[in-house]
């Protein structure tokens, strides 16, 4: 990228009143140098089936190619018209819950040919519209794109064939591998396939929903391939990814691989909202850069974080900035709000955008303003920012899945209270916290051996291959940090008949065959000593080591034979296991012995409120950012070699100590 | 009315043993002078189709003719028969869960032709049989009639058309003044317009519901035009409203505008029920009260009020008798229980009437006998009883259904927690618990100068009419005192592009263009002194004011640059905004100072628990209720001129402390 | 039974790998003697329509036989195979919720004639294959079966020709006995009848849920008639009944009437589950026994238990031998466990057997192993153990489906909360923890005068002839206790007109008109004298006391002239009536004063944690069960006469004290 994107989603469709040259000048003012337009205005664009109207959008790339604003053009394809469901009832999917009702986007069928068919004339037409303009920098496919729990006859037929072809025509493999003959459901013909929605087997529930994520992967590449028919070679093709919504921007996606889907794009592009306010702590912002930056291993663009947000999510003074520097420090190469002015209608009235529905200039525009000012300075210092990090985090769709299906504190009858997002949330907030940078990898990924300690969270379904690739991670000198539930089931959900933790067992030198959940359970060790939290939380495997040390067992009447957590030397390297859910502090211990263990250098004590992240900017140079995440002014020690604050100006030598005012940033150039 | 009408709903159908002439010795013993009947007995008055049978409804006649209690006939049409349902199943409204089973009461789609002919047919018989009849004194068409959700095809089609001619045709105009642009949702030809159950969009979701609740209206005036065309003229025809049910009558009708739909009505009527034993307030009695009398200004009926009610509401000693002085306080002509007998199958079986199971005499039927007694005694000294009220409360079946959409606390995911009707009774119960009557007002109110002050609560969808109405209203020397929300969308649920309050901004003096959720904000200002209960609330505006007067502005080290509650002198009158939610206590004080502007003397403190309501009877005599909601004997001042206790014949003179026992009621005709 | 059957069941078809030779080893190193196979693998043994296939249960059989094991084979039709859905899809059951979709167990129709064809010939199909083998000690027909809420079109005809006679064609009598007038829900014509799925008439919707119980006595006994063609006299043929599910094994069974489903059965089972760990109480363990012991008078087989469980139930050292004597201690004549090993796959994954995924020896299988030695050597000394009772429970499903249309602390909004259960345990708990063991009876139950004390709980629905059993109970001796909603309606859920509580009102000496919910309400009396809970809860009926002395009476401003708790010296007998919910220590001293008037001895003061149960074994000797509840040692003294510890083999004198390791057993022949 040339310059760091600062901007957001403009709708001109959704205008009470002509506002395009007012709200050019005022985005000239607050520094805006990109709008993302057309996502979702299929119903404008194509106003009756196959007469097409591109007005809005050609009268919005003329009036930002006159002021030197980019354009990022988004094709429509998310929210359809109309006069397609009038037409075509059946282009809405058909779920667990039977076929929807016209009204919310999302709720079509993204393999139906009848949408396939008109998506992608609608995109042609688009294409042909924008992809000459200078203005157009980029096109981000469809939007926060999932498959809708899309599950009809069609879909189901698609399950079959690809269940034949995985299991290569085999039933029996498929019976034995899903474990169907419990309950009866074993299926002995594939005649005999029932309706997928209604199944109670984990196996076969998780596996559909794999293979409703491919439907994600699939959709995504074929509309990256219409768009780079007709798309330049200097534009670019994104997709904003989002992530488990719980309120926020929270974990990992259930609906999508963002690892398979991000494959065809060409730059990553993700969605980011978070709690602000009192809330605000950066960890959402963090989380979601570096997922996004890890899928493609380079810089990624925010296509949408809040500006207002929801009225509890309104910035106090300071946070708008804190914010946008938070996202460029993980390496966004863009700012994007979502969205420019408020919505007068429909139904995220309330989720505001930088100007609130009477388009004046307000604090939080004000502070837009002043962001905007600052990147035209010192953008070109923060491009491109790479890292270089020492610690990856695992995470896995299968997994995921699996936990919903087989939740951690799981019975009978109360699902995943506590659900595999908690677990990596716990592991990710813990590192965060202390300042420790990580990417994340997935299953998927190679060459594990560049990183000196890779954390496995509750890494539940895991095929042998994978297991065994992080024992020779170990046994190559990687410290492994794996927590309970690791490698319990195979890829298909079927839990492991060997002793646990299976695959591992050997290189965590532990080995269990009972688990509970912690009732009144302390921990006591060397890890605990003069803790304050000593509970062991959530879900307890009963731990018996063979080679590894005993770094916390289990205080309680009845269990306080087993160990809890344990740390093993295994060949070159070392295993870290953790039996079960603790408090953060304790977790920071285990990682702190782990740090230690890879020769990794953290003599420094800082941590939350102030976040330290880092990176090399295109002139070679280190750039270090302190983000005061508290409505106090903190210190902090500056961790690089000599160098100046871009933003004053000022020289800071090593080792200072750098004060960072309340909700507020110092960037430090060494 | 020639008297308070005072009794029971009676349904000799329900009975499991041959009970009549008991039951009217036991009536005659209470002083149950009238009877509600016939309503809801479809199946009994015509067992198959066209075959009538209205014996048990001559039998009752008969019987209360000669013991001279007066009947008041329900048309019987809320509850549909089998037959019906057999032969037509479609009768059955569809709504957005699809079409019902057969089995409750009010599931039938009330526009249906199928089931018009035949409750047309019923009616008429109906009324056949007991229009020439000396007993009967009135009728009640139908039964809490609402529009039940019927959102099936025939109910959409004409929705369409009723859209066709509000926007003339225009399909552009709709498009722009419901927003349909968003995602996707704009209909660019009337052929395409989707099933409107699924919407997202709240303009049109929010005026689909405006048109059901035009279906209630039509149905009631149709019923009552059938009524007229055989009833006397010294019959009445009512209907029993009822209000948002929250396991009691808690607020505005949220399915029915009582205003529009009480117009073909000869006297206005409502069903009130509210808690009792130490929860027993009187505020629904008077909220209830205030809103049917405001109906068509003139006295009304209560139709149904609870004797024992749920288990948990049976009345302590005393209550009976206070509830009862307390309708008739707020003008109500009758005092008519649900029911005269408990129910012995079905589903109401324990909504309990004035006698139990066992029909024998209990404590509350006795209650019951003693006030009977008393009114045949007093009842001509409270009947017609007139009110000339100095404040209104402005409410509006709109802004209810808006804020249903979008919440005063919306976030996406999080709708209304705090709902409309929830603002409108902070409000109401703090006038009432100052003792403070007031009348209630609807948009389409004329001659708001009548008032002295008008409150409006949240009023959020308001056209620009109704909005310079209330700013003339404050320029001819009214006083305004308007909360936060107030005017912030017109009519369509679409917000304003201006800055808001928009069209009252002058008036008010005050201006805003944010707005979040307070978490530990205080309030501070000189109408917070010395209060004990600072916090603001729920939700606050952003407040900056022009020309008003601050009464308190916001304590947080973020917001504390903006107003909370302000006050302004414009032109001859006063304006008063409430950016945010208070408690009781600061309303009050708000209230104080309001009254005090209005000229109107409030220099007594008393208040709950001893309501005071006034009222001017028949014989041009004031009438001074004094109404004791505690479990403790109370005292008060007297405000009236010297008068006599008219229960007890002792003379009071002005400014006398009156004694009051617990759960006691004492009257004085000044 | 020749001996105490201990086993699991055990799955060949859900195996991962070959086991049985290994299993059979460590089953017989455990003292296992008896497994249970084949229920629930219908798609195993029926691969194909009409193909069979029963290698795996031959294969079982061969293994179990050679090793001396016991079978019990299970019918396995409960969860039906993929094909028969796949061509018939109406099999499925049609609910109140439509029709199901394939996938868990039990949601099939089982009137359904395509569903019986093919169950038979299964079944037919089976016992030829297993009927002579030698291992085969018995048959357990289908499993847990229930009706599964099915109400088709077929089911509801069936409804009404059942209807049709129970009424004999009299509509009039349905239309009063049911209150059918009320809401128009009068029928007129028996082709008028309406879905019963849409009824809001508690009296029809109970009666359709008896009716749908009938389906599970006609199913069950369809099914015994078909085995016992094939077995041999000295095969049993039973069933394992189950309880209100909680999360555990609560209460009676709303949807089979376990005394009716049982009668076909030569021998009565049950599957109970029951939280462990801290939560261990032996409660539900002792109740479960109880109540199926009493459907036949008989030794009865626990089919299902859990040995791991959830992993929330894995079992402290102690518990699991803890839990099997008690089983025994209630008359049981099998341990068996659910299940042999833990399922890799599916559902239940997590409801781990007595071995965990791994097959290895783990601590619960290492506690299953003393077990079975221990029952190898004293199993003849408790096998056919049987009870005399003096004290009997009467229960009835007719009152707990009533109380689920009316609950306990019904309202309109707000059903059963306290459900008809929860008395039922209150009153069982309460005389479990006094070491006092009871019987149950029901309504259809005969000979009452065979025990001393009859507690009544909360018998709300119950005809006259029932009621006037009772009075004649209490008038020829014996002692009745009988809680509130006792007799409030009859047999079809009709509320009585007479006074209450109706016909029991001389037997009791009480009466009552009225009811309401206790809020901050006292118990005072003589039965309260220095009680630390005196409150009065849940619900209170306001008692008139005629004849009876007042136990307790409220403690509140406006009830306190109303009697809370009864004693009645009625002809040769006495009878309590219970008022309102109490705590346990209340209801312990009415039952302490109702054990005097019954003149049986309960001088010891011992109770809960240590549980003592006491039955006659074969030899004639009594047989002492001292179990200690809680993780401390616990003494108490011993009732018996002298005697000997049979695990020990220490004597033990009367009156001794004895000693009783935490979670530990002592048993003593006497």
């Amino acid at each position: 990228m040339k310059k760091i994107l600062f901007g957001a989603a403009y709708y001109d469709e959704y205008m009470p009143c002509e506002r395009l040259k007012e709200d050019v000048r005022m985005m000239l003012k607050a520094g805006v140098n990109t709008v993302r337009i057309a996502e979702s205005t299929w119903s404008t664009c194509e106003p009756q089936e196959g007469v097409f109207d591109f007005s809005h959008i050609e009268k919005v790339m003329d009036a930002m190619e006159e002021a030197g604003i980019s354009v990022i053009i988004g094709t429509p394809t998310y929210a359809i018209p109309t006069w397609m469901v009038k037409s075509h009832p059946d282009v809405l999917a058909e779920t667990v819950n039977g076929r929807g009702i016209y009204g919310s986007r999302q709720i079509m069928d993204i393999t139906h040919p009848v949408f396939r068919f008109y998506a992608e004339r609608v995109i042609r037409e688009l294409l042909k519209c924008t992809a000459k303009r200078t203005c157009v920098i980029g096109y981000q496919v469809d939007n926060e794109t999932k498959h809708y729990g899309t599950a009809g006859r069609n879909v189901q037929q698609k399950f079959v064939k690809y269940l034949r072809e995985k299991f290569q025509d085999n039933l029996d493999e498929l019976n034995a591998e899903f474990g169907l003959d419990y309950w009866s459901n074993r299926i002995n013909a594939w005649e005999d396939f029932p309706d997928v929605r209604g199944t109670i087997n984990g196996s076969l529930g998780a596996e559909f929903e794999k293979f409703q994520r491919t439907l994600v992967d699939d959709f995504l590449s074929w509309q990256v391939g219409i768009v780079k028919e007709y798309c330049r070679e200097d534009q670019f093709v994104t997709h904003n990814f989002d992530f488990e919504w719980r309120g926020y921007s929270f974990g990992v996606q259930p609906d999508v691989n963002h690892y398979n889907a991000s494959r065809s794009l060409t730059v990553a592009g993700a969605d980011i909202y978070h709690p602000t306010q009192d809330e605000l702590t950066g960890a959402e912002i963090a989380f979601g850069g570096d997922m996004t930056r890890s899928l493609k291993q380079d810089n990624y663009l925010v296509l949408e974080t809040e500006a207002q947000g929801f009225p509890g999510w309104v910035p106090y003074k300071g946070q708008l900035r804190l914010q946008a520097y938070s996202h460029i420090a993980s390496g966004a190469n863009s700012v994007m709000y979502w969205h420019w002015h408020s919505l007068h209608n429909a139904r995220e009235t309330y989720w505001k955008g930088l100007l609130s529905h009477d388009f004046q200039e307000n604090d939080t525009y004000l502070e837009a303003c002043m962001i905007g000012k600052e990147l035209q300075k010192i953008g070109s210092r923060l491009v491109n920012l790479k890292k270089k990090n020492d610690i990856a985090v695992m995470v896995s769709n299968e997994s995921l899945t699996a936990l919903k299906w087989f939740g951690i504190d799981a019975a009978e009858s109360d699902k995943g209270k506590v659900a595999y997002n908690d677990i990596v949330r716990w592991v990710y907030d813990t590192l965060y916290k202390m300042n420790i940078e990580c990417d994340f990898i997935w299953p998927e990924s190679e060459n594990l051996g560049r990183y000196k300690i890779i954390v496995v969270p509750a890494l539940y379904a895991a095929s042998d291959g994978l297991l065994e690739k992080l024992n020779r991670y170990v046994e190559n000198g990687g410290v492994l940090v794996a927590t309970f539930k690791t490698g319990f089931a195979n890829e298909n959900v079927k839990v492991s008949h060997e002793v646990q933790p299976r695959i591992l067992k050997n290189c965590l030198g532990v080995r269990y065959h009972q688990f509970t959940f912690p009732k009144k359970v302390g921990l006591q060790g060397e890890i605990t000593e003069e803790s304050d939290d000593r509970e062991a939380k959530v879900f307890m495997e009963l731990l018996k080591p063979d080679s590894a040390d005993i770094l916390a067992r289990y205080e309680h009447y009845n269990w306080d034979g087993y160990a809890a957590i344990t740390r093993n030397h295994y060949k070159k390297g070392y295993a870290y296991y953790i039996g079960c859910m603790t408090g953060q502090e304790l977790l920071r211990r285990i990682f702190i012995r782990a740090l230690d263990d890879a020769g990794i250098n953290n003599s420094v004590k800082d941590g939350f409120p102030v976040i330290i992240r880092k990176g090399i900017n295109q002139f070679g140079k280190s750039v270090w950012f302190y983000l005061n995440y508290s409505e106090k002014k903190q210190t902090a020690l500056y961790r690089g070699s000599d160098g100046r604050d871009i933003l004053t100006g000022e020289s800071v030598r090593q080792a200072n100590s750098i004060s960072v005012p309340a909700w507020g940033v110092k960037i430090i150039e060494g």
